[in-house]
């Protein structure tokens, strides 16, 4: 206290509005955080999701928050402060950006996950020092966030580097959430491998091995989670499909690095958590197949589940 | 005279480094350039090309400029200020930046010619006044620059947007200069359409129309403007190449629209410039079906065969 006259609180709140949970924390510039989580209130229409933000807030006793940073799924408009169009609720436009700074009087910088996290990735991750740098998230969907020359790509409207979304099989029959034919996301997203797999397995005979039993015995029992684990467990059927996924994987990397010329690449998102050295290894052994610039490193966040909400923090502690 | 005590001449060199050809202008901050073009210079190693643009330099009564921009042929090391390795010579490491500031004692700033020209795009063309661009060039090669957030990207080496390299096709037979299977620019670039066009007109018999006469009657007199030209007249064959190759850069548009999110996209090149009905209109008509992005204006670029000298130009009035 000797050297501290007058002592200023300056309180950071982070916020990751994810497909299925929001979480409220608050945090200090080290990068340490305290949070809540709860499932996204979508019975209220579009506001019920800021007013579900500011009970959070209140409920980790925050009422006086310096500044708030905010990691949200997209497509956003972030200019409007609103999530345009997800999939992943029932109603659309759903403000976000001004009823918090009605609330609380405070800047508020908002973003999509992805660019969050890289944020993340740069002040409290293995970024730090870098100035070129993407993250990927393999989860529910596919999606990334980049720092060129040390600048956070944004875009028009906050949707820069929608990676998952590049076209990589366009004679496919595999179709992608949002309809367009043979995306990256469509192969390799936690939504997408089951399908993609039920097509893989189209006309094959795979009953009788370990992915058929933890599968239940039925195609509409592949998921990512029984696939990986079949696949380590040595299930020629779970092998193969994990290898195509691989292949794609190291696709879509290689038009990561040929767009952005990173010097890192961080992986994050449940896929990649939970089966890290399934998705890293088939990339790093495929990757230069495809890509024209050199190849930088690639290796799993450690941040963790945390890297929307601590790159939220990294917003708010930067503004 | 009035106003003017001193009178500062301010004399700016523009150098376009291209795969045939180096042109160096000096030109003004309207933009206004005078220039002179030469064949580049490879009979005398690595060392050549610097002391060539130098003599140009003299050639037009330039000795004493003020800044000086570069747009190159890539890939770059853009902290050596050196061409790395360029199929299109049969040297490698070729170093502009030092002999330049070697010679002249004046900033030199040298980026991809793609990065220039995006930046004269939003200095002097189309793009003034919007933060968010991209600029393409379907070539010899197909290569892109952009500015995303006001930013110019350039990547840890200089070597972003790489987007001709782009995979678009991984299961097909075509492959690209640089090695790999299915980038964009193997089946649209001026350099790869002949192949292209052989490869979709295998097994097919195309004799007796405008584009067999046109080509000569054989299948090596298949070029671009052979191809472009014969659809224009009708012929059916032709028109069905065009078409491909339509839907092969609606594709890579896409892509460029979910990578960099950009208000405007121009294009250039000369395959471009000559042809543009024929290369805009499929793109036009295709691209949403690929992208997740709202579509940007995309447009042929005011500036013509000058977009890269006068984005170097604008490097080196921008300075």
């Amino acid at each position: 206290m000797l050297y501290s006259i007058i002592s200023i609180k300056l309180s950071y709140i982070a916020i990751d509005i994810g497909a299925t949970n929001i979480r409220v924390a608050t945090g200090d510039h080290n990068g340490s955080i305290e949070k809540v989580t709860e499932p996204t209130e979508t019975r209220e229409g579009p506001m019920g999701v800021s007013r579900q933000i500011i009970r959070l807030i209140e409920s980790i006793k925050e009422d006086d928050p310096t500044n708030i940073g905010i990691g949200s799924i997209g497509p956003i408009n972030l200019e409007q402060g609103i999530i345009t169009n997800t999939p992943n609720y029932s109603f659309q436009n759903i403000p976000i950006k001004e009823p918090l700074i009605e609330e609380y009087k405070v800047p508020v910088t908002m973003v999509n996950d992805c660019a969050a996290a890289v944020t993340g990735e740069q002040y409290f991750g293995d970024g730090n020092g870098l100035r070129n740098l993407v993250y990927v998230t393999i989860s529910t969907g596919i999606g990334g966030g980049a720092i060129v020359d040390d600048v956070l790509l944004l875009g028009k409207e906050g949707n820069a580097v929608e990676i998952g979304h590049f076209t990589i099989a366009p004679e496919s029959e595999i179709m992608c959430g949002c309809g367009c034919r043979g995306h990256w996301e469509a192969f390799c997203s936690g939504s997408n491998i089951p399908n993609y797999a039920r097509h893989l397995l189209s006309g094959v005979d795979w009953s009788g091995g370990v992915l058929h039993m933890l599968a239940g015995r039925e195609k509409d029992g592949l998921d990512a989670k029984v696939i990986f684990e079949a696949a380590r467990k040595g299930d020629r059927y779970a092998k193969m499909i994990v290898d195509e996924i691989g292949y794609k994987n190291a696709i879509g990397f290689a038009n990561i690095v040929n767009a952005y010329d990173p010097e890192l690449i961080t992986v994050g998102g449940s896929i990649a958590l939970n089966n890290p050295d399934q998705i890293l290894n088939p990339i790093l052994a495929n990757i230069e197949k495809h890509s024209i610039n050199t190849v930088p490193e690639i290796k799993i966040t450690p941040l963790g589940q945390d890297a929307v909400i601590i790159g939220a923090l990294a917003l708010a502690v930067n503004y």
